[in-house]
């Protein structure tokens, strides 16, 4: 058995995987397929070197079956489809206590501060396990961590049947957005300053707009007939998307804050005061998102094949990190399981 | 009959006031006192030269007694005591439509964008018209406006009984804002950076603090047991306490943006990320907030004695600007009847 890991320093390495039995409470997976996200980018280039500790088997964007059940264990049979929600939380700190477990003041993120998916046999916590229904297809599947993120999105803002939502940034998680508040019965922008990505966009019936070069504030107060958006979608990061985030938004509109913003932004305070906005921090998701991301995908709701750029074996994990850093592939899949699947 | 008016050019003047009968559907108002306040103290100082028409007669937190009813307007007789909420909206913009009227995008501010309370007698619609109690002073009723203000922005934080309330300011708003938030069953810490300002607070039994040399951040996380804030208002207007709104508060927690900033603020969006915190701005008052304030100063559980640093004829309007100016006073009323009263 084999997996991949970073290894610090910027070095990414096929290893060899030892197969213990799962532990007590415990579910053994044979994991199918992986997703690559901007976080593995982040932890690849090695701006997270501070927080992982190396060699660290990374990946959190999985799908895959039972292949062992540990002591203790109920509801489960081998061979059983499953994803793995990879958030771990201690349950005692004020935000457990308050119900906000996905944002414990000590979560630990499987993938990151423990280990991954990116192998063939993946030891993980019965209780991060959620079940996939029978008709998915694994490779569907591994989109169900970036889906639940943005179910996660959508559910925080508050968005109603025939709002108009603004998503500045047409990525992965954009886009996820704009599929997942669309099919909750908004109206829909997206603006993504890249071509390409604008395509795609394009391609799957969503408006989009190039903020580099439009008016954005006029095209969207003439799309809302002078309203502005009921909700504005921050997941670009970008400095200017933070400050025309205030701009675009209704009289008491909300933002969301997706994006991670490495540095302090500017904001205009004033007009968050003159149209009362909200602005409102979300962060990964909920097991209800994770479960509600596994029906929108189960039901053929999300273009899975449309963002899926492409599959590759573990072994060509480097160059799908450089596809995905020179903005050439949306969601690149790794192949986990590979020859061990025949 | 007389009243002051701002002349432009940062000049004050006593002006004669024509009696006018009030119109169908219009209440005229004996105005008793006037306070000032910030907005007014920028009127004068020219900064709001671009909205205002001069000779502008302003003012706008006022009590008073009903001295005529003009056609249409049923449920006053004269002499009743009343306050005025200085607000007209539209009623036909989306904001109004959407039920929030007091941030309707044509408003009119009464005492800025029409004529105030600053005159002796003075017509309004008796739509903005709003009783007191009988045994409520007028001195004590010039403080409704100020203190829906607080009414809003604590109903719209969310407070809970029990909660931990932080507020970035003590002037006069920052300290009703802490008083209401007391009243509503929060334990309320003011950060003031002007000593005098922050003897009146700790007068009023509540908390205080200097962030120019506390550690602000270890203080709130000492007081609420490492937990942080629940809500932090933000009413000093100054870009450091934008900056520390988010270091304050707890995960989920709500920062209220209260105070004008004349410039856009770095803000920490990475924090608001994280710990899924929620910034609202919140402008003016909606009419349950006037009633609601009109019932705290009538129960007696607003401290205005100690709020009302002293009362002037309306010929030393001047002066009590210099001293507003100068940061010499928390709040001055103006006795608008003066020895018409007698
Ligand atoms: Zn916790
Ligand atoms: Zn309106």
């Amino acid at each position: 058995m084999k997996g991949a890991a970073y290894m610090g320093g910027g070095r990414l390495a096929t290893v060899p995987v030892d197969v213990a039995p799962p532990g007590p409470g415990e579910i053994q997976v044979a994991v199918a397929y992986c997703g690559l996200c901007g976080t593995d980018l982040h932890i690849v280039h090695g701006d997270m070197d501070a927080r992982v500790r190396t060699p660290l088997v990374f990946g959190h964007e999985t799908s895959g079956t039972v292949a062992a059940i540990g002591a203790g264990v109920e509801g489960w049979r081998v061979g059983d489809p499953l994803t793995v929600m990879p958030l771990v939380w201690d349950g005692t700190c004020s935000a457990c206590l308050a119900g906000h477990q996905h944002i414990c003041q000590n979560l630990v993120f499987v993938g990151i501060d423990s280990p991954g998916g990116l192998q063939q046999r993946w030891n993980v916590p019965a209780s991060i396990a959620v079940p996939l229904p029978q008709g998915l297809d694994l490779r569907t599947a591994a989109l169900v961590e970036p889906v639940a993120v943005a179910v996660h999105d959508v559910r925080r803002s508050g968005l109603q049947v025939g709002d108009h939502a603004v998503v500045l940034g047409g990525g992965p998680i954009g886009v996820l957005i704009a599929v997942v508040a669309r099919n909750a019965g908004a109206h829909v922008m997206v603006a993504e300053v890249d071509a390409s990505r604008r395509s795609r966009v394009a391609e799957l019936g969503i408006e989009v707009i190039d903020p580099s070069s439009a008016d954005m504030v006029a095209e969207v107060e003439r799309w809302t007939d002078g309203v502005g958006a009921d909700v504005v979608f921050e997941v670009s990061g970008a400095a200017a998307a933070a400050r025309s985030a205030t701009a675009l938004a209704k009289v008491r509109g909300t933002i969301v804050v997706v994006a991670i913003h490495s540095a302090p932004r500017e904001l205009d305070l004033q007009r968050v005061f003159w149209r009362e906005l909200r602005l409102l921090g979300a962060r990964v998701y909920q097991r209800s998102d994770f479960e509600r991301a596994v029906d929108l995908l189960g039901r053929g709701l999300i273009p899975a094949e449309a963002l899926i750029s492409g599959v590759v074996p573990i072994e060509e994990i480097a160059s799908a990190f450089d596809d995905l850093s020179a903005g050439r592939a949306m969601k690149i899949l790794v192949d986990v399981a590979g020859e061990a699947r025949a």
